[in-house]
């Protein structure tokens, strides 16, 4: 928008582009509803007030209008979907901005995959806001299909594709100051750091703050979040579809402490985006669960431009962007109106033609992303002795338990004991055909039969499995890589279900209410073998991610996470 | 302070520097008071809680710590003493942080001049945020030692000198889009842009905020700050010697908004430094008119260090800057103890000898500012009608009245008439010598003999002289040119009282006591020549700037700031 025309209307002098009247603007800088009209230029809210023209106008009757809803922290990726489509599903529920970390996709591909995620999301009426991802890998427990240090991230930060560094996952080495880690900090200096380190306390969290970082979403109960809050960090209240905080931490919200304090849904599986919805869905349960409509919504809106320093939104006033929601009733709070840079792109739930956009042609690297050495991969687990190390899958939850269990010993080797919901869990290399590949047993998962597999598998995404027999266990893994990447269901020598996922192994092509179709197939498939989790998929994917207790499989073998440090399988 | 060393004092694996024991932490963030000890590493505080060691501790006997005070904006020059002056008067009243515009030195010297102020804080323990003067000059109808453009100002900002554009006075520029003005916003686009938009409202303020302008320290009732806040501007309430908006703002604070509200001082005498204070006065007084003592303290920390994004300081916590005060009782507010970069500075009113530090040598073009052709000037008016207007100066304000009188009439000339309260008043040009002389009446200043004169002329820091008579005026001129600048009061061919100010014409090089002290003697003098003011110089200092209402005189002429145009003296 130039400037010059943007001063023009906001003077009066000419017409603007769209006049809301008599809306009650929720003014989050002073918390009042005022009466007025709200003048649009462009992409830009131009005046507020009485007597502004327009070419267009609607007449509000009244309603509510807030500014647009910021998700303060959230990875496109776990929607399974592109950026395109990731907003197709979230504009109608009123969010208009995304903080997002990229770090699924850059595991697979390094710095094509953020700049792919940054090109997918350029133009976008969902504006996106990419933070560099810090933890590529996360530890030195796993192989990733890259690596990306303070050097290569900084080019990014110069270049103007990133905003600030995403969450320093790997908490110890903030805290015990691991040089590769203090260089990623320092090249983003100035800029937001946001922060990873679930229950940290007392002295190593003074040190971690101390570092320079400032926001947290990664807390579970009002006292963490309290201390974390007191020690100068924002605190991002997470409403995920595996890691759900925002009831246990609405005590910690009051309206003087408020100012530091944003939502955002990190990882949210597209029925959840499509059904509950992102954002609007924690404004309304905030809402219900005592919180004041104003305090809910700048949590949503002026709490998160400010923490991130996006001054350019985040607040209905002159010069910020047309990020707008129209409601009827505020504690309600379902927009009925969405209007992005000025464009209305959703209206009753539903995107209009403005807010629909393709993802751009996908890099080679990101469409053949599936290397496995098959020759290598051999699932038996010869016997050392009688005893294992087993994760145990807790419902709902990302920490599990360690739990040392008798094998189930045929042949002089430790298999899957379905009759025990002793499964076998296999974690494969995928992305350079290393052959690396670990091996291990899990309860909880709940399979009679057959198997899962997937390259969702955070932070590494190698090619997951989950099974009660090595040969559904191998044909489910060579489904999803004939598939270049994607999510099966096998059973009885048949695939039941998939879901190809062709970008990077992690995001469909197609449009998000088909891969919820599609989704929901495989999840009644794993039920239909026995699993009585709702979401298998999400479970299996975070049961190799270790940078979060007590025991996770990666493809170098099991880990306990509470030493940080590798295990062996027999005990 | 290096990172891993701070790291480790965080961690409790190193001792820190010092300790502060049994403090009662006020805490911004959560509004809450902490019972706790605060560790600090070099200049940072490196940790909060129990436990920490340290080779020298303290103990507070629960005391009160809060962070150390940010003057959101002031002109140092103002106090007509040099930052290092500067910060041994504001220093042991808990000012650790001063946001500043040194446009009154940029008036006469430019760059140069903004290079020597920020020079000249470097280093001080009295940290000094410089912001680029945007209006120099601020309009077209003076004349000016300097002339600033983007095109100067974007290279102090490339070089980490300036962090922001200070106060946009020009804000007719601004709303109606002069380039010259939009292309000083757009060279700090990102940066905080500082405004100065008196009873700017309605379209004209929707233009200007638009422009990108978030901040204005102007308000003087709460109708105009709540307007002015509810479009986004950060309200700076401002506490000068000469426009005291304090009081009269607050009930424009609530809960609900008092974030997006700062304080700050602007301009501010030596005796108004040294006897009443400066933030810290502000905090006591707010306290006392029943504001909340962590809400007003907010004001002073972390609302500031938000708004500028200066978020290593603001809040006691870890890895921000060891700016501390201690103080045993918070709703009298009197600092005790003054930490700035950890090092105590002040104690019990007192500097210390931590906080002192000599300013550099003067740069020789701000050694020698005063040139004036003295040929070229000659006060006589003769007179073209019966009518004069005349500037009607208003006790304690900035803003003047016009008033149309008749002129008492001398041998053809118009001539001062200290039976009416009519004096002359003169605006010399005294940067270029280039013989420009503005020559008017004012009434309200009461001399009934002498004249004033002074090379303090905001914003220009033309030589203005106010008298009952043309020899003692220029008596007067000649003595301040003579000088190499300051201020005079003369009488019967004596000069009464002088004080020099070398330093652009603007600032002593002496200790601010010293200054305090020779500027009682310029006001005592003024008074015993029949000046009812309290400040008579700081009122005078003030009629030559034509960016405030109603009728002001510069070296062009009289100026009808209403129309914004030059006027003629006679109707």
């Amino acid at each position: 928008m130039d400037v010059m025309a943007l001063l023009a209307v906001a003077r009066g002098d000419q017409p603007a582009d769209l006049v809301l009247r008599n809306a009650r603007l929720v003014n989050v800088f002073s918390s009042a509803i005022e009466e007025t009209d709200i003048a649009i230029a462009g992409d830009r809210i131009a005046g507020i007030g009485a007597g502004y023209q327009a070419a267009q106008e609607i007449d509000l009757r009244r309603a509510y209008v807030t500014p647009g809803l910021i998700d303060a922290h959230v990875h496109i990726e776990s929607s399974l979907c592109t950026p395109p489509q990731f907003a197709a599903a979230v504009l109608p529920h009123g969010v208009t901005t995304a903080v997002t970390d990229p770090h699924e996709i850059a595991n697979v591909a390094g710095v094509s995959g953020i700049r792919y995620m940054a090109a997918a999301g350029a133009g976008l009426p969902l504006s996106i806001i990419t933070m560099a991802p810090s933890c590529v890998p996360a530890t030195s427990m796993e192989h990733t299909g890259a690596r990306l240090d303070a050097h290569d991230l900084a080019p990014l930060l110069a270049e103007g594709i990133v905003h600030g560094l995403a969450e320093v996952m790997n908490y110890p080495g903030v805290t015990y100051g691991d040089p590769a880690v203090l260089a990623k900090l320092a090249a983003f200096e100035g800029r937001p750091l946001d922060g990873h380190a679930p229950a940290w306390t007392g002295p190593a969290l003074n040190a971690y703050v101390a570092a320079g970082i400032s926001s947290e979403h990664e807390c579970t109960t009002p006292a963490e979040a309290a201390e974390k809050l007191a020690r100068g960090l924002y605190i991002l209240i997470r409403q995920a579809t595996n890691a759900q905080n925002l009831h246990a931490l609405l005590p910690l919200i009051t309206p003087a402490n408020s100012r530091r304090i944003c939502l955002c849904t990190d990882d949210r599986v597209p029925a959840d985006l499509l059904d509950a919805g992102s954002i609007d869905w924690m404004v309304r349960q905030a809402i219900a669960g005592g919180i004041d409509p104003i305090v809910a919504l700048q949590m949503a809106t002026l709490n998160p431009s400010e923490r991130f320093g996006l001054h350019d939104r985040g607040a209905i006033a002159p010069g910020r962007r047309a990020d707008l929601l129209v409601c009827d009733d505020l504690h309600a709070f379902s927009p009925h109106l969405v209007f992005a840079g000025g464009q209305l792109v959703a209206e009753a739930g539903r995107l209009l033609p403005a807010g629909r956009q393709d993802a751009p042609p996908l890099p080679p690297e990101l469409a053949g992303s599936v290397h496995v050495d098959w020759s290598r991969v051999n699932l038996s687990i010869p016997a050392r002795s009688s005893q294992v190390r087993v994760i145990g899958h807790l419902p709902d939850q990302l920490v599990t338990e360690e739990r040392i269990l008798p094998a189930t010993i045929v042949d002089g080797l430790a298999v899957a004991d379905p009759s025990r919901d002793l499964l076998k869990m296999a974690v494969i290399e995928r992305h350079h055909a290393s052959g690396s590949l670990g091996l291990g047993f899990i309860q909880g998962i709940g399979l009679r039969a057959g198997a899962l597999a997937g390259t969702v598998a955070h932070d590494h995404h190698n090619l997951v499995v989950i099974g009660a027999d090595d040969e559904s266990m191998l044909l489910a893994a060579h489904t999803v890589a004939d598939l270049g990447g994607g999510l099966a269901v096998v059973a009885g020598g048949q695939v039941l279900a998939s879901l190809p996922l062709p970008v990077g192994g992690l995001m469909s092509d197609r449009p998000i209410a088909e891969v919820r179709t599609a989704y929901d197939r495989l999840t009644a498939a794993a039920a239909s073998l026995g699993s009585p989790l709702h979401d298998p998929f999400m479970a299996m994917s975070f049961m190799a991610l270790e940078v979060i207790p007590a025991l996770k499989l990666t493809d170098i073998g099991l880990v306990d996470v509470v030493q940080f440090a590798p295990v062996p399988l027999f005990v």
